[in-house]
């Protein structure tokens, strides 16, 4: 297959990179490196990464970010920040990406556990997440030619721990094989509409 | 208690307004009518609201809205419509409120059904409802001064079903009665950070 894969340069891209790579044709994209520049908070910039790359077979997003906040310090700003990232990002690959994709193809977006369980300052994220959630429920419910969409959700990862685990009390961190399998269960798999929770 | 009630000339918010009128003091906001207006849209409009009530004990918002259509047609700007009324509009509400409501206080939202189950052309809402719970299910868990959060997600109501019926398909109506029930289980209850599910 010809995969597109989005943040094919962050910690879990560099994953499904290294595992579907012997087995794919795969169009790194990322804001600064990889075959392809792509900016996901700009729609026109996610138009011309489709333009570029033409017709392909599945597209995995492992990017998006948002800012950490206590509730009681967030903006309207910090949220939209968020939202025109991880969410709206994601949201516009799909968009976009299914006038190009071909029949029968995948996207398989990325969301996280912050949407069903909170840490100290992860409101944005968990917003985020959760409408990502429910954007693979119904926006799969009726994308055409055989067309499926996935979202994955994973825990903290291990190769994150040391990093950032600090701000995961009690989280249990999940291993890098298990976070890459649930992006091959959704591209090679027949899973359609699913949160694939790594967790 | 003193209560703003945001959308309170709606179909929900009439009836919430009826049921709780006779033993608590409402004020009631909407954009066009009421006796503070407010355009949940506009942080600004959300922040003058507040400068004239003062303090109060309690906010139930029952607004926000998002463009319906099919996903091979959803634009950026679509999204965005939903996302800044009915998603942003409300957790506005609770981020500017924050710092108006008294000890002990409340907030009650208003997402929905479509987070959890997908019909014809409405994945915009499915998008804003599921950020929706995930805020208040992390959000409330950061609040200080004893401050309550909740959001009721209420399926398709009796009361609009002829209007809307059609495009819910083998959707069963909730009565009013329970939807109000809600929102008293939110506002008189000990809940916190639930989505209190109408359906």
């Amino acid at each position: 297959m010809k995969i597109i894969l989005v943040g094919a340069s962050g910690t879990i891209g560099k994953q499904i990179h290294e595992a579907l790579s012997p087995r794919h044709e795969i169009i790194t994209a990322s804001l600064n490196k990889g075959q392809v520049k792509v900016d996901i908070t700009k729609p026109q910039s996610i138009q011309a990464m489709f333009t570029t790359v033409g017709s392909f077979d599945a597209l995995i997003s492992a990017t998006g970010s948002g800012p950490f906040g206590a509730i009681s310090a967030l903006t309207d700003e910090d949220f939209n920040d968020g939202i025109r990232s991880k969410l709206m990002g994601q949201i516009n690959l799909v968009l976009t990406g299914q006038k190009y994709i071909r029949d029968g193809g995948s996207f398989t977006l990325t969301s996280g556990i912050l949407s069903e369980e909170p840490i100290a300052g992860g409101t944005v994220l968990s917003v985020v997440n959760g409408g990502l959630n429910s954007f693979a429920m119904a926006a799969s419910a009726e994308l055409q030619r055989g067309l499926r969409l996935n979202v994955v959700s994973p825990g903290i990862v291990e190769d994150s721990a040391d990093a950032i685990g600090q701000y995961f009390p009690g989280h249990n961190p999940v291993s890098m094989q298990r976070v890459v399998n649930a992006y091959i269960k959704s591209l090679e798999g027949i899973e359609n509409g699913r949160v694939i929770q790594v967790y």
